[in-house]
């Protein structure tokens, strides 16, 4: 699944470093994955076991659901992450639709081409998954980024809040 | 789960008949379930094996996913359908989005209100499951169908075809 250009070299603060992208794993609890989370929405903190209980309930959907995370070697903290699910249809002889969610990099880490890596590593999941399509909703001010990853403008995302 | 407005009685022929939304069963197969999507997107017809096995994955994530359709108790066709599966986030204290996909309508029964009786009660479902919001992507065309649904325009629906 990991294309060779995830863990390719890069300079970080003069030392060759190797930011891999890799699957969320529950030591990153500790390594402020949730406040980075927090860069993005609402995302107060989680004690471990309430963590510990979204990340069964995450494990449990097996390869239709995966959350991506970079870690910095350096300050051990979890410096980008990208979520994508999978959803099975009837349509299109039942294939699937791989969803991205919840794509953000840390404000210091940003303009390292972190983001473009983490949705890349997404849409390679959906493909190997036999997806026909990935979709996902960004802000008008996004749109470019997404087009640089390959993605087209297609629709209007609507939304109803409680 | 069921709203009492979804078991009124309507006139269908000049006989008052009800048309109940209820959840997709496997003898909907044979009741034009498939054929409805083709209105939606490519739905190329499903073996009965191959209809039974989509069904249990989906099955299988319990209440996280849901098909909602309305069968005509005259023509024992399926008129309309829509579905909504749940996404259990870490966001917001671990909440969860409900997202609805394929909702269809059949030409013929268009302008009786089904479509949006479909969509109020998915949102139903949602809020139901503890969703602190709905999204849904449609072109353009649709937006007006939606807002009478209670939805606002919220962002860019972007797409990656394989």
């Amino acid at each position: 699944m990991e294309p060779k250009s995830l863990v390719e070299a890069e300079k970080t603060n003069g030392h060759k470093t190797e930011l891999k992208i890799r699957q969320l794993e529950i030591a990153d609890h500790a390594k402020g994955f949730i406040e980075l989370l927090g860069q993005l929405s609402q995302c107060p903190s989680l004690s471990q076991s309430e963590f510990e209980a979204r990340f069964a309930d995450l494990v449990a959907l097996g390869d239709d659901h995966h959350i991506a995370v970079v870690e910095d070697p350096t300050s051990g903290q979890i410096v980008a992450t990208g979520s994508i699910f999978i959803e099975k249809k009837f349509l299109r002889s039942c294939s699937s639709v791989g969803h991205i969610e919840d794509v953000v990099v840390d404000k210091a880490t940003r303009g390292t081409h972190l983001g473009q890596r983490i949705v890349n590593y997404l849409v390679d999941h959906a493909k190997a998954a036999g997806c026909y399509k990935v979709i996902l909703d960004c802000t008008p001010e996004l749109k470019v980024f997404y087009e640089k990853c390959g993605f087209v403008e297609k629709n209007v995302q609507m939304a109803l809040y409680f």
